[in-house]
């Protein structure tokens, strides 16, 4: 019998996991929650999903809109084994999840404190086996982990200085901007940096965060003191063993994230999303032997969702083997060995 | 014996143009051609597509990429029936077309002289069964016959002033702007409003155009003097018998073009395209009985998508009744009927 | 001596405002007022204006950050003959101002029914005279009203469609979007049409707006049908004797929003604003003798600072003749005549 | 007699050249030449600037566009001491140059070989005095010496890593891209930094960058190892000693490039420009006593102008000391001491 999944709150991240999950043979979406009846709830109705709302006081608002609901979240906890948290930060569910027993993922809007245990599929599967609560970090922090891990497994990295250049919304958003500026974020490091090490615990590693006007994806310039030489080859071979991570070239006319996402349309992916960390095979510079230095894209709205089906399925004890759960994802999700 | 299709020019509407012929029963491809050996024309050949090279001087680009080809277009045209030409405008490929003795279809870029016929599914099928030549008039002209034709039907119209607020460059490109500008078409009408003619002649239309810093849709606010009185309902409901409008809500969250496109995402459509026109529901007003406003969406990179099966299936004769192709054509690609 | 003007509210309006009444030689500023003692505040005090806290519970905040400010709001509004509001809408400091006895003046942001007079120098300076309480109308507004006027003077206007493409927000702004969408507001008219006619009330007018990802400027497609035949010649002649509409001309390189600022700037004008409201020559039709396209650009930041300036001496009246108002306005604020 | 300065190319940097010599009482225009008659060259006119077709077979369109012209480059050299070349890279005038006998400044579009000798008002100001042709880096380059040289005759330098997120073209300009896109320079590192090492030999210097859709500023994020240990209060002081650095602060509302050029309005500059570098003052990070971590802001169309002003007077050693040029230069340009 399949694992039961209930997805609370049904936006970006929330509608991507109940999809994925969808896909799963070894787990099901026993209902979505949402808080206000917009088209994302229409669409969730038509594509079969239990619809709830999150909290007493909206039903209204879903009964003016004419869509029907199962319930309350309240209710819809009573028919999950696990919940993933896909609400806003802090919306602070976690009493009543305790309450209802059931386990929880969160997103990485929150602090690592929050679970005191962070997840990366490929880096802490294992650590994550039958856990109770668990955090997926932010799509950032998930794309350095990606390419990161690896280094430090085959090179060992002595120190990590990654510049973050971040789109500022997302492309469904038509309110926040902005629409003409580059805007720095003053604190440093960024949170980014310590975030990584929720998973990646020895990794020294400093961000510095940028947000500039476009909606598609996260550029990472990222600069890396490896502890052994490495060639290019033989770094981009250590990323072609790893999971998730998919190369694309200036010389084929990928110049920017815009082709990038273009190639993730072509591909006929869901939602034209991209899993993987997109890495410029032909950005990738090995300078004096240990310095590297190269440029990755994240698309902030997918490359979570493979790592919360991985973590459902590591907290539930579905698969044991991290390498096996991963492959089972990716398979379901399209994503090429 | 499906018939044989071969598509000219791997781009924006090449590409979808291949993969909607390949989702119908009575049709293939025997072939799509490329200027250039870039991403596109490595997915063409993972999907399976037999890629030719447009001419042979460009074959070493081909070669020197590790792109295997079939040939050049000469050779492409020998298999096909029909050719679909999504090249740049006024690539001048008609001479080689009548050499080679295949039908054609050209897109909105060239001028309706070349082929003195117009094509719109709902509007004139019955007008191209059998022809040679025939053109599908741009995204724009396209998207304001799809909702014009069945006011003129239902109401009859006097006039029509539609100012199309028109996005600068497809979602794929990264070199064109404005970034930060908003830019009239001084000469006036635009070319659209004599293009609606082409199908539309008796249709009395004035159109304005400015091009604005987004990549997702046109948008088009469109006023109509009717000749008969009409309520919102009834203007609604012509549309809702028409193929291809689709209605949003501003109410529902679909505030902007960027909702839409969400919407056309989380349907799971192929490239997260919109085939249809997007119009809002709630962005109908009639003032004095015939005084028609409203605000419609249109997706520049698959709206003509559909036409163009369409108009395949009138000058091949595979069928002969229009709405039955349209019928067909939706069913294959999802479109709601 | 000159007026004693006060300015409550010193962002993008409010800081115009200032500088433009510290040029004119009847009229001086005895202080400004803000909310918060951000970066406008440290400029205000370096270029000697007396700062005021609007508010008492603000004062700390100026405190804290080492802004030296004169006193309050109501202190302010001793020392001034005249307030001009500035703030955003609805801040609601009417009685403050009935308290004070000072007269005052709203921008457009505001009802026209807060003060019953809407103001426009060119056309109804004369009712203005002496009257207390006086509302600019917003920067699209105005933009209408300075081209329809003398339309409707000249030739008689039988009824207006505008479609105004707005700029989404100004360019100190880097929180409001979108970044990649067009929103059209679905109600209709849009409140600038009513907005027009609270200064030109026998104007038949419908607006339709959209919102794009620019800061620079609204840009309006405008359709006029003229009561009398008019040629582009004798149009273009009508605006030439009007104050404040400057032409430009896509002939010499103006192909957008952008040029038209850069020019502003060329022009050396503080701030890089433009006053007038931008018409392009070679964007002028005329079909049929009495229908009438043409497209203008409004520089949302300023164009009502000069008629801010007229409405002060209207209301104080410093001056009886309006023309003669406005010449002394653009001969201080560097507009050709 | 002021010293005769003439301008090749009256774009984006030469216009700005050109007003920036008319205000120093030391030198004069003696013309600007141009090869199109848009609208920048009525403007010049306008201003009085003696206006020069570049080449005889341009005279004709500004005969027709009615812009009177003064000759051609080549009498226009005939009248000068040096040249200003500011038009497009890679032009090639040298030859004409040299047949003129006029001295010559390039910009930094062109490679330092042209002139093996590049200039920075604070850096090699006296290496410069007399020189034949001299060229000023970009707007990039100029931007890190800005803010390298001080901390490298302070602190000493180790090394630099610079990732520089790069405006995509400038606010007059509406044809360039992208719009909704990050661009990566994949090859690596980026010309800025051996384009430092031109002025700044000994500095170790890598640079990154990474194209965004804004036209207002560049921003530089930059990684110093100090030679020795310095406090955040140490650096704030170099750079405040150094000539065009200007702080802002994220405290005070300086979010990003948008508020930074609010401020250059605000202060009433000429096109509201900004010459100086701008530094986030609470962006300033030190890490381990010598690790430095800073943002920067770079206005690229006018940081170079006053460079270009002293680049003059060392080469026609109106001025012997290059701190007292810079004062010159400064004071008349209204840049605070």
């Amino acid at each position: 019998m399949p694992a039961k999944v209930a997805i609370n709150g049904y936006g970006t991240i929330g509608k991507r996991v109940a999809d994925a999950v969808a896909l799963q043979d070894d787990m099901e979406v026993v209902g979505v929650s949402k808080m206000s009846p917009n088209f994302e709830a229409r669409l969730a109705v038509e594509k079969g999903f239990p619809l709830y709302a999150t909290t007493k006081d909206v039903l209204p608002k879903f009964e003016k809109a004419g869509i029907k609901v199962h319930g309350t979240l309240e209710e819809m906890l009573k028919e999950a084994d696990l919940v993933v948290d896909a609400t806003p930060e802090e919306s602070g569910f976690k009493p009543a999840y305790e309450k209802a027993g059931v386990k929880a993922i969160w997103q990485g809007g929150e602090e690592h404190s929050l679970t005191n245990l962070s997840f990366n599929a490929a880096a802490n599967y294992a650590d994550c086996l039958g856990a109770k609560f668990v955090r997926v970090p932010s799509c950032n922090t998930t794309g350095l982990i990606r390419t990161l891990y690896p280094l430090d497994v085959h090179f060992g990295i002595d120190h990590v200085l990654a510049v973050m250049v971040r789109r500022a919304t997302d492309p469904g958003d038509s309110k926040k901007g902005p629409i003409n500026a580059i805007e720095p974020e003053l604190e440093m490091p960024s949170h980014h940096g310590p975030d990584v090490q929720s998973v990646l615990p020895k990794v020294d590693i400093h961000t510095i965060a940028v947000k500039v006007p476009t909606t598609l994806m996260h550029l990472h310039a990222v600069s890396v003191q490896l502890k052994k030489k490495a060639t290019e080859r033989e770094v981009l071979d250590a990323w072609r063993r790893a999971p998730r991570v998919k190369f694309v070239k200036g010389a084929e006319g990928v110049k920017s994230t815009a082709q990038i996402m273009e190639i993730a349309r072509d591909l006929g992916r869901l939602r034209s999303d991209l899993y993987e960390i997109a890495v410029w095979e032909d950005g990738v510079h090995v300078v004096n032997g240990t310095r590297l230095y190269y440029f990755q894209a994240v698309h902030q709205e997918s490359d979570v969702v493979p790592e919360n089906v991985d973590a459902i399925r590591a907290m539930l004890e579905l698969e044991k083997d991290g390498r096996k759960s991963i492959e089972k994802t990716d398979r379901a999700l399209g994503i090429a060995g």
